[in-house]
C-alpha cells in the first residue's frame, strides 16, 4: 500500500537514479509536460495506461503505479506559505499583483473567476539576449457568477 | 497626508464615479495594462508625470497624486490565504502545481528561479467556442543560484 | 464614500429600524431569497435599479445604493474558523463530512468539484412532528478537471 | 490495533483493489449512502452487524471491523483551511454566504442554529442540459437558543 | 447606530459609574443571573421590555436599548487562546480534561454532545473552611447523533 | 519504555475489547470517575497502587502501569481550537459565556480566579422529561489575586 | 470613558512629560513598585486612593482615574510571541528552561504549580564587577494538584 | 545515532527506573542543579566528562553520552504557547507583567535587555506559614544598547 | 501625544515633501546611517538634540521631537513573516541560511550567538561590473552561553 | 534512498564523531565556507565530485553523497519564527532593522531589491579588545523593479 506521496518521492528518486526527465515521460505518457509532471507528483490520476507507461520508464513496481492511478487529495504545500523561492516567487505574485489581476478579470470579463479546474498550464524558458526568461502560462476557463 | 492604500481606495471609488477603465488609465499614462493597475492599486511607485495624468483622469487631488509617487511598502492580499474567490483561485494552482512549476523550471534552466522584481504580467480574455478564457501570463527572468 | 461592509452595516441597522424582512427585500429586487441577502451583506454587485429599490425600503440614500452596486472582494468571516454558533455548525459539517462530500462526487461525476461560482444556495425551514428542520441546499454546476 | 484513521486509509485502498463503490458498501450495511461512507471514513461509530459486513465486502481483517465500531474523535481536515480544490469549495460557499443562512434560519426559525448532531446530508448528481449539477442538501433539527 | 460590542462597553462603564450589578439587573429584567449578564455583553438578544429595563437602570439610552434587542452574531473572545487568567483557566479545563469530558458522555449517554444552545449555565461562589470555591454548572440537553 | 500518550491510546482500546468501564476502572481504583479517566488518559499521575490495579483490570502489561505513573506533562487537545463536536461544545460555551463568567466571579468573590489546579470535575446524565440533560460540574478554589 | 488600555497610554506619556519614575509612583501609591508600574500599564485594579495619588502625580484627570479602578481584562502583548527584544528575552527564558523549572517544582514540591495570581514579581539592578546584572524574582505560592 | 530529543527522553525514563534525582545527577556533574537540568533535557551541551558521569548514573549507553556533549539547536516548547499549566504560568507571567519588566529594567539601567545568555537560573522552595512558595530567579546580565 | 509609529509616518511623508534624505538626517544628527535611519523609524531613542535637529530638518513640529526622545517598544514588520519583497529576501536568508549562520558561529567561536543588542549595521551600494551590489553587514558582539 | 534531511542529519552526527570542521569540509571540496556549510545541511545540489568529496571526509556512504547532489527544496527552519536564539538573533535582526535596511537599499539603489539568488554569506569572528565580534556579511545582486 503506496501512497501518492510515497509514490511521488519515489518518482524524484527515480528520476535521479534513471536520468529520465519530465519531457520524456510526458512524451512517454503522451499528455502535456506540465499535467505529466503534476500527475506525477501526485497531483492528477492516470489511467491505466499511462500509470504504466511511467512506471516502466522509471523502473517502479506495480504498486507506485496503482498509486498514480488513485484520486489524489491535492495540495502540495508543505505550508500555507511556500518556502522554497522558487516556488514562493509564485506567492509573492500573488501578493503583489493578485488584486491587481482580479481588477483586470473583472474589467474584461465581468463578475466572476478564471477557473482553476478548466486549467491548463506551461512553463517555457524564452531565450532573451538581456537574459533568458521563465514565462508561465496560467489558462483557464472564465466562469461568470451565475446564479439562475 | 493621504497613504498609499488610502490612495488606492480612492482611486477605486473614482473609478465608480468616472466610469474610467483600467485601459484608460494605462493608455493616459503610458504603461502597460496591468503595471498601471498595480501602481494604482499601490504596488508601484509613478514618476511625477504619470501620477498627475492619473489622478487628473480619475479627478482625484494633489494628495493622491503625492501618494502615487511614494515608494511602497508592498504587499496588498488581507490574509496569507487570500480569501476572495477569483484571488484565491491562483492560491490554489500555486497548491496544486507549485512543485511542479519549480520542476520544470529545475529541468528547463537549472538551479533557479523566475524573478519576480525583473517580471511582467499580462491578463487576456481569449475567445473559445467553448467558453471564453482567462490567460494570464507571468513572465520573469531566470535567475540561476550564483555565488561567486 | 461608502464601503461595501460599510453599506452592510446599515442594511442590518435599517432593517431592525424599518422591520423590513430579508423575503421583502427579495420580492422587491425580484431575485431569490438567499441572493438578495448575500447581495445586501455585500456579496455580490447588484445592477443599478437592484440597488436603487433596495435603498428605497431600507431609507437608505444613494451611498448606500452605489456600494450596493460596486463590485465586492468577497469574504464574509472575521476569521478562518467561524465562531458564532449558527455559523460554525457549517463548519463542524465540512471538518466532519467534507471528504465523505469529496468521495461520493468523485463516485457519481468523476474527478472534479461542484462549482462555488455557477452555484446558487437556499435555505427553508421545513416542518416536522419530530421538530421543525433547516434544509440548506448547496446546487453548483459540476465541473471535470479538464486540461485540454 | 488499528486507529479508526488507518482503517479509512484501508478502506480506500481496498476500494481501489476490489472495486467495491461506497454505493455498494450502503446498500450492503443498509444504512444511507453519506453515513455509510462517513462512517467508513471514520467519522462515525458502525454496529457489529455492520462492521462485519463492510470489511467483508471490503476483504479486510477482524482489526479493521473492531475499528469501524469504535466511537470516534471526528474532525476530517488536515488543516484549518481545508487545501483539496473539491473540498474548498464548500469553505468557500462558508466564506461568501455563511451570514446569510445566519440571517435567513433567524428570519425564518428564530435566534437559534441547524443542528449538526441530529443531521442528515446527501449529495445527488442531477442532470441538467446546462451541465449536470452536484446538490448537496444539509438537513438538520432546528434547534433554538433555550436558557431554561 | 450603535453596535452590540458599544452597548457592551458602554454597559461595563454604566456599572462602575451607577454601581448597579449583575444581580440588581437580573433581578429587574426577570431573567436568571448568567443569562442577563450574556445578554448584556452581547450574546442574546434581549426582547423590548427586557432591554427598556436594564438600559433604565443603567441610565443607558434608546440606542443600547435597540443594540440589547439585535440579533447578535455570538463569540466574546480577542483571540482563539483567552489570555486573561480568569478566563485562561476555563480553556485550560478543556486543555486537560476535554476527553475527560467526552469519554464520560459516551459512556452514560451513547455517542453524542452536551448542547450548548439548549443549554444553561450557573456561577456560584460556595462557602468553604478549605477556602471557598467558584462552582460553575453547565447544564445542556442530551443531543445524541440522529441521521435518521 | 511506553509514553503516557502511548498508554493512553492502549486504554482505549483494552476498553473496547474487554468491556471494561471507565466506572469499574475508577470504583477498582478507589478515586473519583473524572479524575481516574483523566489519569488514564494521561492527565494525572497514578500511585503505584492505583496503576497496578488499572492495568491488571485492562489487561495491560507493567510498561503501561509504569507509564500511569509518570508525572504528566499535560494537555490533551491535537489543536488550539478542538474540532471533535462533542469536545467543541466545551470550546464554544468560552467563546459565548467566558467574559460572563469572568464578571459573574469578580462580582460574587472579588478580584481573582477559578483554581483549576485545586479542581475537581463531574460530569453526569441528568434524566428530563423534555430530554435527558449533560451536567458538568466545575468546581475550583477561588484564588484572589494576592501580592503581599 | 476611558479604557484601561487608552488610560496606560495615557501614563507613559505623562511619564516623559512630567518626568515621574515608576519608583516616585510606588511611593507615592504606598505598594510595591512591580505592582504599581502592572497596575499603571491595566494589569491590576487600584482602589479609589490609590488611583487619586497616582493620577494627581502624573497630572491626570478623573476619566484616568476611574479607569484605574476597574477590573482589568489582563493580557499585555501584542502577539502571542513578543517582539520587543527586553520582553522577548523572557519569552526566550520559557523556551529554553521551561521544562526545566517544570522538572525541578515537581522534584522539590510535587505534582503542582507555582501561582501566577498569589504571586509577587521583583526587578532589580544587581551591580557586578563583570558588568551589572538585571535580576528577576519570581514568587508564587506552590499549589498542589488536589482534588479531593 | 541519538538525537538530544530522544536522549532527553531517556533521560526522563531513566530517571524513573533508577530513582535518580536531579539533585543527585547536579551534584555528580559538578554543576548547577537548573544548568544540569536543562543540559540533560537537551538545552546545552555537556562536557565530556559531565556526559560521562550523568550516563553512567543513569544506567545509560555511550549514543546518550554522545548526545549530550552534541551543540544543542534550543527551544524546548511543543507549540508557541505552552499547554502545561506548569510551564503555563510562566507565560502568563510575561503576559501580565512582560511591559512591567521592560519598563522597571528600562527605569533602573536605561535602554537595554537582561541577557538570556550570560544568564543562569535558580528555582526554591521557600517554606511560608500561608503555604510554601515556588521562587524563580532569572538572573541575566544587563546589555544596553550599543552601536559604537 | 503622537506614538512613535505616527511619527515614523510624519518622517516617511516629510522625507518626500522635503526631498531630505536619510545620509543628510545622520549627518546633521551626527550619528550612523543606518541608527539614525531606524531611531526615526521608532525603533531607537534619540537625545534631545538629535530629535530636534532631525525634527528641524524635516520641519516636524515638538511632538514629533518629543516621540523621537520616548523609549520605543521595539519591532517594525507587520507580520510574522514579511510581505514586502525587499524586506522578504532577508527573511529568506535566514530561511536558507539560517542553520548555516549557527554551524559557522559554534565552529568559530563555540557555543554562543552574535548580540543583536551591542549590534550595529551597515548598507552599502558596491558597484560591480557585472552589476552593482547590495551589501548589509551585520556586526554584533559574540556572547558565549555563560551561567557562572 | 536518503533524503536531504536525514543526510544532512547524518553530516552532523559525522561531524562529531570524525571530528572534522565546516573549514576542513569547504577546503577539501574547494567551494566557499558557508556555501559548503549551507550545501551539506541540504540548501544546496552539489556536483557528483564535490559530493563524493565530502562524503569520503565524512565517511559517509553513497547514498549521503547521492543525496547531496539532488536538487533541494530550500528552507531550514522548523518553525515561521525560529526559536533557538543563535538564529533568533537573525530574525530579531529583521524585526528592528528590516524598514530601516528597505529604506537604505531604496534611497542608495532606488525601487528594488538585494538578490538572495545571486548572492554570497560569510561568516567571521573578528577580533577586538572589548569583546570579540560576529559579522555576518549580505551580499547579493541589486534588482531593480524592471517591467520592460
Amino acid at each position: 500500500m503506496v501512497t501518492k506521496q510515497e509514490a511521488a518521492a519515489a518518482v524524484r528518486h527515480a528520476k535521479v537514479v534513471t536520468g529520465v526527465t519530465w519531457a520524456q515521460l510526458a512524451q512517454a505518457v503522451g499528455r502535456p509536460l506540465a499535467w505529466t509532471t503534476a500527475a506525477l507528483l501526485g497531483q492528477h490520476p492516470m489511467s491505466k495506461d499511462e500509470a504504466a507507461t511511467a512506471a516502466a520508464l522509471l523502473e517502479l513496481g506495480e504498486d507506485a503505479a496503482l498509486a498514480f492511478q488513485q484520486q489524489p487529495t491535492r495540495g502540495a504545500l508543505d505550508s500555507a506559505v511556500p518556502v522554497d523561492p522558487t516556488i514562493y516567487r509564485l506567492y509573492e505574485v500573488i501578493q503583489v499583483y493578485g488584486p491587481t489581476v482580479k481588477e483586470l478579470i473583472h474589467e474584461q470579463c465581468g463578475d466572476g473567476i478564471m477557473s482553476a479546474i478548466n486549467f491548463r498550464l506551461d512553463v517555457q524558458r524564452v531565450p532573451d539576449p538581456a537574459g533568458d526568461r521563465v514565462v508561465i502560462t496560467l489558462d483557464g476557463k472564465y466562469l461568470p457568477y451565475q446564479w439562475e
